[in-house]
């Protein structure tokens, strides 16, 4: 019997929900903003309601198909056994929090819905995704890499997430690589977030452009405060050639890079899935990180070496959060 | 039945054998220094006939008692499965060697003995036997670190080794933990090794102490060269108190503790066992390595962390070794 799943990708700007089936393929999907200012219970009642209904849509629809039920992804430190999300960050107020249980009785108690939920953290969870719809399917172990406002990472061994005994296995965001530098995020000084989470990009980038005369800037920054400077902009710039925005790019590809180094050798793990949205900048952000993890490691450790782009864009939430109610990866 | 092993840690200076009964019991142990001029083929020999020689002792002494076999931690990457050693530091001209084949050939032409023949990467092995006997007891996951000439470690999770897919997990002395600093180690800038390996501890107390007029050394180091400087002497002035020299301990322990806070930060690990010569000097490492962890970490990670010393001494590779034979560790 083929079987369903609702997919929710709960963050801090949108919360997204996506019906998806066994095969991969998205039979519907919603974008909403979260509602951050009602609190840890305003957004259960959000979840519920339209992952309810998306839910009942399909229940007619795909009558004689199984639902495997709901696979909710959300930011911060997740305990997936007890279904308890803590501190997640860009959603003030929430502590610690039973996601989970709360969820539960909502869609059970209003709307009389009761299926299996599984509360997975996002890094995590988009990991699975790539594992089982994307780029990671063919590989047994790997790393995902989520390159945005922050660097999250999931870890995929033998086909199967690895949490870690509390469940925060994979916070390569939070690899120290220049521990004497002066780049402090969280209170912790030279990780990898604090130099290329998008912050610490746009810091780069100032500070590469400050050093150098305005006369050498590409024209993306003539006339312009460097205040302008984003990602995106300095993506621009290094496509049309600008040597200070290809330097920033070479420069962030070599911090991740080093930051892989280390899961290599620690790990063992040769195979990386980048993601994110500043994973947009692609080759910029891969070249020099494959040079990289090879310079920081040793030859005995390059044998099978692969950095490949994710394939789910910002989907792979969703994915992940439908992949995990399939089981295909736990 | 009762049972007994023959675990065997070959090393660079030395071959350790040692009889161990499934209690943890050491019946009986040999130390000689490894024929490294005598090539694979010597060292093979070498091994077989002392270990031979002490099973055959002991063979009729346990009558009624099972032989579980023996148990070899050789250094380099080691792949287990096919019991091929790959480039040995410090055994030059090894290269890729079949040297579990090896042994048993020998151990079955010339001495009839046909036992399990278990080998494994030094520093998984140690972990193995402080997971067993020693330290780590009390530990479902922990990482076992080595401080001593280089900076090894091994992984247990859910009381198994973890070697990674190609056998080189753990290597914790390779991660990088200062990659614009100047300190180099096997072509890599910025590892833990490059930085707290013997010379690398070295190296760190001359530039502290040359920062320094000779007036203000301990006596340690009057009328000396700083040539003379080795972790030994740092440990004995730092115990005199001479505050140079806890400077040193200070940043050494640092240094562990960025490294160890990426190994939590990854791996979700909070408890490491450290062992090897140079972790002799005890609290002055521990202490501000634990500190640093906490600096290097989340709050939310701080759970259940704990540093403590191993356990067996230089007797971990043997403890380890027979303990692989009982296959409690696998």
């Amino acid at each position: 019997m083929s079987r369903w799943a609702l997919g929710v990708d709960l963050g801090g700007t949108a919360v997204k929900l996506a019906v998806i089936d066994e095969q991969g393929r998205v039979l519907d999907h919603e974008r909403h903003p979260t509602r951050v200012g009602s609190g840890p219970e305003g957004i259960v009642r959000q979840i519920a309601s339209r992952g309810f209904s998306m839910y009942n849509c399909f229940k007619e629809r795909l009558v004689g198909e199984l639902f495997a039920g709901i696979g909710l992804g959300a930011p911060g430190a997740v305990d997936s056994r007890k279904g308890i999300l803590s501190y997640p960050p860009n959603l003030p107020g929430w502590e610690q929090y039973p996601l989970k249980n709360r969820l539960q009785k909502v869609l059970s108690s209003e709307y009389s819905l009761d299926c299996p939920l599984i509360l997975e953290n996002d890094a995590n969870i988009a990991a699975c995704g790539e594992a089982v719809f994307g780029a990671g399917k063919k590989f047994d172990d790997f790393m995902m890499v989520t390159l945005g406002t922050g660097v999250g990472g999931g870890v995929i061994l033998n086909r199967k997430l690895y949490r870690g005994s509390s469940g925060t296995a994979g916070e390569i965001g939070y690899m120290t690589v220049d521990y004497r530098g002066g780049s402090v995020h969280a209170g912790v000084r030279g990780t990898v977030e604090s130099l290329i989470g998008k912050k610490g990009i746009v810091a780069m980038g100032v500070e590469i452009y400050r050093a150098n005369p305005p006369e050498s800037w590409s024209e993306e920054f003539h006339g312009k405060e460097l205040g302008s400077l984003s990602p995106r902009t300095l993506e621009k710039a290094a496509h049309h050639g600008d040597p200070l925005a290809i330097e920033v790019w070479n420069k962030v590809g070599a911090v991740l890079g080093v930051g892989l180094a280390g899961v290599v050798a620690l790990m063992d793990i040769r195979k990386f899935v980048i993601g994110g949205g500043i994973s947009g900048a692609g080759n910029l952000i891969f070249s020099p990180a494959f040079a990289q993890i090879k310079a920081s490691t040793l030859p005995s450790m390059h044998d099978g070496l692969e950095v490949v782009p994710a394939a789910l864009g910002n989907r792979a939430g969703v994915y992940g959060a439908a992949a995990r109610c399939f089981s295909s990866i736990e």
